[in-house]
């Protein structure tokens, strides 16, 4: 018997909820761009600031954003019947994509400390932003090597999928922590000056603490979308999952 | 039919990862304790930093660790069975002390800014905490309003239900952004001078950034003991529930 169906009065259909969620993923990526161009300065690979500012905007736009659309791929009805390697290669696809921006993206406040002489990973965002990235790693490693490599044994993939699951959300929770607590330092940092000061809560500390406050929204609907059981994609309808439940005697 | 369950392999018991839950919490705790007492001048109420120690304290001690026991109540097997008006009481009352010191952690800080002369309210990190206790106060009323007064009505609480599960993990997940933010936001007000600056890493910041990743762990493992459905209550055996069906027609 399944406890988790919510009442009907509360079903919001999923397309919908996509398309405002997109809406708002994109949102954040113009916003943190503008922020980088129009208070700080805009974009070079210079190992000055400037170079900073692809940090922000690619972390942003691959760890929150491009990672949120490869996990709710699975959400999506039309994953739900037909074959599902185009699905699978979308989803790792999209997952890969997010991965190279978030890799360029440490690299450009790798280069920036370096050249700056500032010494890397001490802050408690650096330590949980890598934390998050190499999870993320090994997220995509498993997750390629356990459901798209096709000698993977069924059995694996009953095991694996679960953690796979789990793990999608978490990380994400914790690119979300790592991005408002970075946006949090870089207001201090660069928010000092008489009366810049980010105590004085001018137009640049509005528009950040505002563009932090909706990535975190982004982040909680991506992590409530992937949790609604509704949602989810019928496991027991596809070839693979009625393997596995004869694996496990299910 | 019910989509949600895990292999059995991976079958966890919920009373062990309780306790070890449990021991987390208080490691926590005590580290974020340690952390004011030894590195950070300790405790009083005369509106100096040591006013504003109380902060981290109450925070992570009420609006995480005894939050996520709250959250937890339903959790225990025991709960299952029998009346559930003692368990509402008490998942209610460990609500409302966290609460309680969450809001006396919010009276510290405020001490504090007041007492120096510094606004209140700028940086993102008070953005979110403040919307964070905003949610959960009008979670707990909500909660009192629906679930504990005898004369709510069974649709009001088969609707509101899912909501405010959803909003539990919800605010538990802004909580632990919240405190790690506010970590990493102290260690660079805190650790600025020559030998003892930050980015040199002191054994303060080894510490502090242990603690916050320690919190982020907690976080992550409360919400998903919340998520796993073999842990939930099953509704349905509950009379509550069984009315909430027949009014809905299921």
């Amino acid at each position: 018997r399944c406890h988790h169906r919510s009442p009907a009065m509360l079903d919001v259909p999923f397309l919908p909820f996509c398309a405002f969620l997109g809406a708002l993923g994109l949102l954040c990526v113009a916003m943190v761009g503008t922020w980088c161009q129009h208070w700080r300065g805009g974009f070079s690979l210079d190992g000055s600031s400037r170079t900073f500012n692809w940090h922000p905007v690619l972390m942003v736009t691959g760890l929150v954003v491009l990672y949120g659309a490869a996990a709710l791929v699975y959400r999506i009805p039309n994953t739900w019947s037909g074959p599902k390697l185009p699905w699978k290669v979308l989803h790792g696809s999209l997952a890969l994509g997010a991965f190279v921006l978030t890799v360029l993206g440490l690299v450009a406040v790798f280069c920036f400390h370096n050249s700056q002489g500032t010494p890397n990973m001490y802050s408690l965002h650096s330590w949980m932003g890598l934390a998050t990235v190499l999870l993320f790693s090994c997220q995509w490693a498993a997750g390629f090597g356990a459901f798209l490599l096709p000698w993977a044994p069924t059995w694996l993939r009953a095991l694996y999928k679960p953690i796979h699951v789990f793990f999608g959300s978490t990380i994400l929770m914790l690119s979300v922590a790592s991005c408002v607590s970075g946006i949090n330092e870089k207001l201090f940092f660069s928010l000092k000056n008489g009366t810049m000061a980010y105590k004085l809560l001018p137009a640049e500390a509005v528009f950040a603490n505002t563009l932090g406050l909706l990535i975190l929204i982004f982040g909680v609907l991506v992590v409530a979308a992937l949790a609604r059981p509704s949602w989810k994609r019928p496991d027991s309808d596809s070839p693979d999952s009625r393997q596995v439940q004869e694996a496990l005697g299910g």
